[in-house]
């Protein structure tokens, strides 16, 4: 039997994440909003906190709720400091503000209420023996005036004041109160897990001779070039050995010739494994400097993290029970039947030595930390198991809070959640593929509506090594535009495989989205000094990215009609809402569009026949606009507005 | 850590209600389908099997699961006995198929399998350590065939049958298996929970003479006639003692006059509480007597449960502190201030005493068990605490699973759920204020999908003592004809108050929603055998309702659209498919409306240009329709279809 004389109900408490086996998320600074059912039996009065603290804390801190209707109640909190909270719910049947709620309706109504008054000394003195010297004062003045008729117009008085009523509030008896069943957890980051910018190169590609092969101290001199363009975390493909035991070749080929540098994706060889770096690139030393530069000039290099091993990796003869044996005593490589990956071998997690196995894998992630990783981009993490991740992640995260993980999960829906779920900070997402306004709109309203919200952050990447999508095949200056513009101001973390986009490197193996002459199995030369209209654009809209706040955010987005399927409009406000843009971007990279936008008149805060400055931040324009639907044209030109509301 | 080498994720099993905090509900024969979310890490095939047992079952019986894309899983079973199932769903990653499906790809690639032939030994030599003999016969085989090369083709082939794969799903190694982390619950209880139509009159106005009191035996002699009708559930309001103390009087008087009968629902005098019978009614056995003479007609009578107290119940005096007292020495009575309700004393369930309040009441409902009673109507069951009902009803239910308890909680949503996931069997509900085409196809939408669906069971009255709609005060009978109609084919479940509603005796409170000389307050005669339209309705609609197995459930209604919003239609088919009946309803009472009726094809399984028979079983015409869109046209005389489909 539960306790009998508890009556209050605590159900349905959001976020809350498979019954509370994961935890929500959130930055430093970010508001957390929780919603509730709470009611009771009959008509008492109910009342509750929303209860949360930090890791670190040992008392439970206490923010009353308030009731929104139909039984829900809310509450907000900022959490302060990076780590976990635990949060739940108190909440109980009110006797005391019951009473007073009773006797006010009945002396309203001109009853007499001597009984009533008498009825209340027992709580009003209950109340004062938790009250602070002042408030007890209060308390027993009442209780005073009670105990004589003479004073019962005093008594009354006091007893419907709101004064009372806010003491009651202050020093709630909670009778027979309850909580909710668990205590749910959320993880807070750094801001960087919520708006970042980030760029992705191939460090041997970053010579500026032609033949060379690319090394730190060459990607050292470029950092000041990223930095100009307003990225804040430089990506690069995996800079451990690369196998040389199957080595692919230039576009794919099964076998290398003489001299080909391989994908940095066969990682391990003689010269190391996973804790090791490419000679051609140079030393520890020297990274180590690269990253020290990087960060002088207020960028994170994301390291790729990618479980998988060359032939000739060196755990394969350390740790044989690691990997998958035939029974023609040859390692099992990578397959997907009929498909054959004969230069990779996956790990075999279901190893009886996995104990040990996780523990060599968090140890290298934990050395990369341990040098001064923060970010790490993990490849595929999606062909290893969910609970080794949330091993991984949280062991590292006991190590330094601030390390962050980008999950390259290019698969079915579920499983991207469930790597968010077990602790990856972003995920690589769907932008690439979502291009009509459909699309973009469904796709957007789901990340920014609960339940992908709570725990699931995307990246939005118009291009990877990876792929080359269709829609950026043509090379049309216009679509390449467009679809860094939106990538740019639809989500707060977006990046860009650089190079190639700044300089609509478009061409593309036939028939698929890849890129031909990939740098993921050649050393590419760049002409890192030629301007192009793309990077102006790069870097403009990563200054606004800066100085709007309304954009470092994604789950503010909010769409505006326009009457023209292919001009999307939509509107960010930031927290505070006194930062305001509206984008407004054509998707027909072809020709001319013109539409009429409606503004959302309640979300701005404007009546209808206000004017308000529309400012374009990108031609320095502005027009005035003063009524709810207002008229915009497009050319593929330059296909949007990125207009400041003032 | 979690063991490492399970890769598993089942997750967002459904239904689930509140993490598994309550039971589903379904009846017997019901069918109950769940789904699951299951997935692994890569790209091994994925296994798994749906778990379900009796509280009687020592064991779990197992369902394979079957997939429905996007990484969700189904499976249905047919619960056979009253009472609870457990279930739960047990997943893992499937060697043996992965083995297979690999073998067969590549065999058909015309890749050489043979390391893939003998990398399967081991798990046929498993597979073969539980298989049946026969079974274990053809992996013998196998196995024999690929230790020989010289009989490598035929190895291919067995390994690649399908026979090998049905040996493999019927004897799952299970390597890794995890179970969903919860065992949720199912109730089921018997048919009449789902499917029941109820008559409510008062035993008093049962008399065929003026003036006076009816008895249990002249409600004996009314068993015939609502039997004929078609009904099988008789409610009538408490037989109980009534109070003397504070009696209402007439037209709910704050004072009776001399010799006023008082309402049934302030219980308890000198003659009695709970347990006794009001002894104008007459005694005991007269009571056992009726029961028995409804039971030989297919009738069970449903008894009012209402727990509080007239001021002169036996309980206050023998149990103070069941009561609460006031700082005068009076009991406080029922108040929602300032109104106050003198007559009846509410029972204070935050005593200290509850353990024993709660087994005499409990005591109570179980006496009336053993005097033979299976159905109670609780009346105002929200203002008593929710984990008293869920006791209340639990124990009873330990006595008899038979025993139904019908909710009389017309309040808000979560209070009217809280209730139905406690315990209650089905619930009055909004349907007497869901008057348009809009309200009703929300209503209904909400009722018939997940997650009221699972565990709330609506009951359909057109009135009640205690509401006279605004709907029907007009006494307009075409109004009368259509929520009755309406009650009876959207759900299930309905009743009626009956002599009131079949004499059209539309008389209100002036500007409120009570009945004018209600039944409440005193005795009146009603000449039982006078034929109305709507009687004769309401004797039809019971009877297809009996006939048409599709009007026996509730969640399989489907709209149908109509290109008028003053005709509502809507589709319901059996679970078998075989029974389809199409309702369609006129909602102007005083003009004629025409429209074109949408059929479904798909869920009728007919394709365009197919002719159906539409047989009315109201008015036996029938049309043949063989379009998708269909002309109808009804008349406030008749303003509805009951279409058979053939």
């Amino acid at each position: 039997m539960e306790k009998g004389q508890s009556r209050i109900i605590i159900e349905n408490l959001t976020p809350e994440i498979d019954a509370g086996r994961f935890a929500a998320k959130r930055i430093v600074g970010e508001a957390f909003t929780i919603m509730v059912d709470i009611f009771g039996d009959g008509h008492d009065i109910v009342n509750g906190y929303f209860l949360y603290k930090h890791e670190s804390d040992k008392k439970w801190s206490e923010i009353p709720l308030t009731e929104v209707g139909n039984d829900a109640w809310t509450a907000t909190f900022t959490p302060a400091k990076q780590g976990y909270y635990s949060y739940t719910v108190e909440a109980w049947m009110d006797h005391a503000l019951d009473w007073h709620h009773g006797i006010t309706k009945k002396a309203e109504a001109g009853q007499h209420v001597n009984v009533e008054l008498n009825d209340g000394t027992k709580i009003l003195k209950d109340y004062k023996s938790r009250a602070s010297k002042t408030d007890a004062k209060l308390l027993d003045q009442l209780i005073k005036l009670i105990a004589s008729e003479s004073t019962y117009a005093e008594a009354v008085e006091l007893a419907c004041s709101e004064e009372l009523e806010l003491l009651f509030r202050k020093y709630p008896a909670k009778n027979f109160a309850l909580r909710y069943p668990r205590e749910l957890k959320l993880w807070v980051d750094r801001k960087k897990a919520l708006f970042s910018t980030w760029y992705e190169f191939f460090p041997r590609s970053a010579s500026q001779d032609a033949g060379k092969h690319g090394t730190f101290k060459d990607c050292a001199r470029l950092i000041p070039r990223v930095s100009a363009m307003g990225f804040d975390t430089l990506y690069f493909p995996p800079i451990h050995p690369i196998g040389e035991l199957n080595r692919k070749g230039k576009n794919n080929a099964v076998t290398a010739q003489e001299g080909e540098p391989g994908s940095p994706w066969a990682i391990g060889s003689r010269f190391g494994g996973h804790t090791d770096l490419l000679p051609e690139l140079g030393t520890l030393e020297d990274f180590k400097q690269l990253m020290a530069t990087a960060n002088d000039y207020g960028i994170e290099i994301a390291m790729d993290f990618a479980l998988q091993c060359a032939p000739d990796h060196p755990w394969v003869k350390e740790h044989p029970q690691w990997f998958k044996w035939r029974s023609d005593g040859t390692v099992q490589y990578a397959e997907n039947p009929p498909k054959k990956y004969q230069d990779i071998l996956p790990i075999y997690f279901e190893t009886e030595d996995w104990q040990n196995l996780w523990k060599t894998l968090t140890a290298a992630a934990i050395y990369w930390v341990n040098q001064g990783i923060r970010v790490f981009r993990v490849d595929n993490p999606h062909t290893k198991p969910f609970v080794f991740w949330e091993y991984l992640i949280e062991e590292v995260h006991k190590i330094n809070a601030d390390v962050l993980f980008l999950s390259e999960a290019f698969t079915r829906p579920k499983v991207m959640h469930e790597l968010a779920k077990r602790g990856f900070t972003q995920s690589y997402s769907y932008y690439t593929w979502r291009n009509n306004k459909a699309e973009l709109t469904e796709y957007l309203t789901e990340l920014s509506t609960a339940p992908s919200k709570e725990f699931f952050r995307a990246n939005f990447w118009p291009n990877t090594p990876d792929i080359n999508p269709y829609s950026l095949q043509s090379g049309n200056e216009s679509m390449y535009m467009q679809r860094l513009f939106m990538a740019a101001t639809m989500n707060s973390n977006y990046g860009v495989y650089g190079p190639v986009y700044e300089y609509i490197d478009h061409a593309a193996m036939p028939g698929k989205e890849d890129y031909y002459n990939s740098e993921k199995y050649e050393v590419r030369l760049w002409d890192w000094n030629k301007p192009t209209r793309v990077r102006e654009l790069m870097t403009m809209l990563n200054r606004f990215r800066k100085e709007n706040e309304a954009l470092q955010f994604t789950a503010n987005i909010q769409f505006c009609d326009v009457d023209n399927d292919n001009i999307i409009a939509y509107l960010k406000i930031s927290p505070d809402g006194r930062n305001k843009v509206l984008m407004v971007v054509s998707l027909n990279p072809y020709g001319s569009e013109h539409g009429m936008v409606k503004l959302p008149l309640n979300a701005l805060g404007i009546h209808g026949g206000q004017t308000v400055a529309m400012h374009d931040l990108i031609t320095n324009q502005t027009w005035y606009w003063s009524q709810e639907y207002n008229f915009v044209a497009l050319q593929p030109n330059l296909p949007f507005h990125l207009m400041k509301i003032n």
